[in-house]
């Protein structure tokens, strides 16, 4: 009923994440009747994107500069280190502005069945940065899921032998516990339980 | 925070109707992070269909062939014809299986203030066809808005002009009533007092 250009356009959209076939359906149909400039664009910044955005040498962000604009930035404090999957988490965590230091972005978490290890999340340039930067501080911010804490866990004896080599670098793990505006009723077991655990005293 | 390419690909991105800025952002770390060959067949697909896309010369519906699909179909009963507002309005209904006539796509409404009038409508072509074609009968299946009803009723005084002229040519309007499946509780009082007014002996 479709002619097969429109179909091949509307089975190509659907590799858009959260882009079901209505969706597609609705996408192509809109480009076709009135957004034709709109869709050329798109597909122009499509292309010059994929051929030319890279991973950032010093954080393996996704950037199309060899140093992204954050390692461009000397006025961000370079003493402390947070440590992300995605290029996602960092963003979500840049726009709360309650962090100043640098960060180191894995692209993932080890998964060995997925063929996922240190080699893939570039653990050797992360050890290499701590050895030759002035870093302090690790902050590992990884998914509370059990790749995540066994990524964190990793990370953290990596910096242990960094430790024993006489290189001072301290490791942390941001706080998990009952998120603010959620209610206890509702919340997972885990989570109450975490929260328990970690209770902070009040002076 | 984002390089310039990564921030001009979500803008584009936004083009596309139901993506906003949370989903476009998702859509190119997607693409960018694990997805760049669909990326680029995305791009490519956009191009092509932008290019060669046009209206059918018999019903107006989008294809790039000069003659639809549905069109061609020697099988389809010439003698109905349904008009619909847009192409997706003409996919809703084939999905159904209950219309086997021909169809002819109005993309859009009457709508003098936004400049569109029956020549924008195509309304020449359909006069021509109802003239030339052996048409009997023409289901008007716009949508039950202040415009698709304009649009309605322009379009059956066309008809019964021409059937002055001799051409016996019946005119009819979908159905509007209760949903099936819906509660008449939540039902809105312009769609109940039309059921009201439509409704049907048992016998």
């Amino acid at each position: 009923m479709l002619s097969p250009l429109i179909k091949q356009l509307i089975d190509d959209l659907r590799c858009l994440p959260g882009v079901g076939p209505k969706s597609a359906q609705r996408m192509a149909f809109n480009i076709l009747e009135r957004n034709r400039s709109n869709g050329l664009a798109l597909a122009k910044s499509l292309e010059t994107a994929i051929a030319q955005v890279k991973h950032c040498e010093r954080c393996r962000m996704l950037s199309e500069l060899s140093l992204c604009q954050l390692c461009n930035n000397a006025g961000r404090d370079n003493t402390t280190l947070c440590i992300v999957e995605t290029p996602v988490d960092l963003m979500a965590i840049e726009q709360t502005g309650s962090f100043q230091g640098l960060y180191f972005v894995l692209m993932g978490h080890l998964s060995p069945l997925d063929g996922i290890g240190p080699r893939e999340l570039g653990i050797g340039k992360l050890i290499a940065r701590l050895t030759e930067e002035s870093i302090t501080e690790l902050v590992i911010a990884t998914n509370p899921t059990v790749e995540g804490e066994a990524t964190a866990h990793y990370i953290s004896q990596q910096t242990a032998k960094l430790r024993e080599t006489g290189k001072m670098i301290q490791c942390s793990r941001i706080a998990h516990g009952v998120p603010l505006g959620g209610e206890l009723e509702y919340l997972d077991g885990g989570t109450l339980s975490r929260a328990f655990i970690a209770r902070t005293l009040i002076d």
